[in-house]
């Protein structure tokens, strides 16, 4: 029935938000006045507070008061400026990273350039588990040019694939090489440097999601040889439901490497509306529509939180945060048939928790009309999700005693 | 220099503002304490009042309480059921639309989908004069799969392609025929059923695009035939700049129609998250990436305009603000070399009008420098868009006074 223990006390996990340097940051953002234990910011992160009044203040200034001259005064900028500051957080150098479209559409996008950089190649690697989106569009990719899929299913599913299988399944037959950083499921991070390598060797090229990493975890694309990533900006850069995604080319790419959706705002002098598509220098050449503007500003409210926090501070509470569900969840759930999903070396895990139970999807709907507010994820993970700067210790322990309680009187 | 007639004083204008019964329309736009004459809504509609309410709304409520829980509470349904509203303002009957991805994007998704029904035929057919960012994707399309683009070069520019032009270039060679309903520059309207029958005499399939159409002007996708449709929000609809596009597919064909961006969202049971794509039911098949909510309630709120105004009275006053604007023209600006680049049949006519002058674009950079909004189209034309919600009659009077007083102190 699980006895607290003297360190498992909801007192000690308000020590932890005394303590917390980053404990300020929970003001920063729109919480109700009757808000649910949130543990699922990994999925949807929790609404900057100033996000409304910077939509008010571009709805009223740039769309209202200036009109169209404002695409000349920053909105034509915009994906690239804003794709700079991402790309600070995720070890991209400027010039590299855009924001638009969708993640699918980013990662499809970033997809086809792989492949036809490759030509005369016909396997994609991947792992079994990858994230859905990413696995249906590979699958439409393949099916569109008649390539194979190879699907590494990993020994250690907690853990994800390690640089020598993946070497196993690559082969000069090899184009791209693609996988999620950080697992949407176990929270494990991959080894970006080792598998890129790995992937350089057959002569493939990388394209990484880092949609569970982006604000939460420290990524070095430049200096890990990433050639491509995309990731979203709703989860730890709390930009809004549905919010633009990014996209990075590493540098020496650019030139080479050519998107399939040629439209005008990726054309050199857009304006100009000329004749015969010729690609914009650099990273623009990687954009199609026009920029989401709205969007793209809420994306900034989320992201300015971030670079304000720091990343290095925002890591460490992750992994404290994430530490502590780990720790309540041997010492209160695992004799109540929970077994921890997510690697125990903190330096391999993002900042969500797998917590394993036959029963999950019950769980998890009977939690969330309790107001504790998690996500299912199939067949049997009841998946807990630690945004850093929106998510109190108090209320990770709240959010697992309730689990406990569940439990418990499930006998 | 233009003696003002008695029929084209400012007076005469300001009467017709009384009797137009959408004038008080003009109210619900944020219009600044020093508005510009703003004569350029077809390339971004003015914002509704409503807008940064509706926002803010959804970032406090949606967002910020329900957080995750939104998605299964309306977010999920968002693109289809704004989507059935937009298709009811362009002859679709719901189930038809979704609201997704920027124009080009859905553009692409659309052309793919409508090529790829086609195996076997080898060209593409539209005009060179088509919307840029169209004509660039169909470039990418027409690169990557080695098709041919049959350019039509109408004989009359300023009415566009006729069936007859189109006819001539159809064969058993053609997989698609895609056209821009409204033309950008000309605002010349094609006859869509008439070119969508000969399209289909020849056995191609249609994409229109109808980012010039929505909001402004009649349009009968389901009774003229169309197969695919896309269009812009962010013009009549006045969604916001980089709002989110919307892509129509004929109910018949949604069976039979594959999108080439196969994304979680298109597919079915989308949080089961499972092995292997196979897509949803219907026009959700085409969705990709996840809903841009914001971004959707931004253009639920102009839409509601237009439902509320009703489309006819809409077109009704559109026609009336580019005859006077074609009035003036023809009184005032003849002389001082201007002519005329639209239809002068008003039901031939969208919502804009096109002024052609060898000197067009220092004219529309010293009009704006004045205050008055228009677009420079290259090489020759200063664009008038009046928005039939947010544009006055006594606003048309002003911007065209200000453009004969440019002409005329030019001598």
């Amino acid at each position: 029935m699980g006895a607290t223990s003297t360190t498992h006390t909801r007192a000690a996990a308000a020590e932890l938000d005394r303590a917390d340097p980053l404990a300020s940051f929970r003001n920063e953002f729109l919480i109700g006045t009757d808000p649910p234990v949130y543990m699922d910011g990994n999925s949807l992160g929790r609404p900057p507070a100033a996000v409304a009044a910077a939509l008010g203040g571009v709805v009223a200034s740039g769309w209202g008061e200036r009109l169209i001259r404002s695409w000349s005064e920053g909105w034509m900028e915009l994906p690239l400026t804003l794709g700079d500051r991402i790309g600070a957080l995720v070890g991209a150098a400027a010039g590299q990273v855009a924001v638009a479209d969708s993640t699918t559409v980013c990662f499809y996008k970033a997809a086809c350039a792989a492949l036809d950089a490759r030509p005369g190649r016909n396997e994609i690697v991947t792992d079994r588990g990858n994230f859905p989106t990413d696995r249906y569009v590979l699958e439409s990719l393949a099916t569109q040019r008649g390539l194979r899929l190879r699907w590494i299913d990993p020994v250690d599913p907690t853990q994800g694939p390690s640089a020598q299988e993946v070497a196993a399944a690559c082969s000069q037959r090899t184009a791209l090489v693609t996988f999620t950083h950080v697992d949407y499921r176990s929270a494990a991070i991959l080894d970006l440097a080792a598998i890129t390598l790995v992937a350089h060797d057959a002569g493939a090229l990388t394209v990484w999601d880092l949609s569970h990493s982006a604000g939460a975890v420290e990524v070095a694309l430049d200096a890990g040889g990433a050639d491509l990533a995309v990731g979203c900006t709703y989860k730890y850069l709390c930009g809004g439901p549905g919010a633009p995604a990014f996209l990075y080319v590493r540098a020496e790419h650019q030139q080479l490497l050519r998107q399939p959706i040629w439209g005008w705002l990726g054309r050199r002098d857009p304006f100009l509306m000329g004749p015969g598509y010729a690609p914009a220098e650099g990273i623009r050449a990687f954009l199609s529509g026009t920029p989401p503007v709205l969007a793209l500003h809420a994306v900034a409210a989320g992201v300015e939180l971030v670079e304000r926090a720091g990343l290095k501070r925002i890591r460490a509470k992750g992994i404290a945060l994430t530490q502590l569900a780990i720790a309540l969840a041997d010492s209160w759930l695992a004799q109540l048939g929970v077994t921890v999903g997510s690697p125990r070396d903190g330096l391999r895990r993002g900042a969500h928790v797998a917590l394993v139970h036959p029963e999950a999807a019950s769980l998890c709907e009977r939690l969330c009309a309790r107001g504790v507010l998690v996500d299912h994820r199939a067949p049997d993970v009841v998946r807990v999700g630690l945004s850093p700067l929106s998510t109190s210790f108090v209320e990770v322990w709240d959010g697992l005693a309730a689990l406990r309680e569940l439990l418990a009187a499930d006998g």
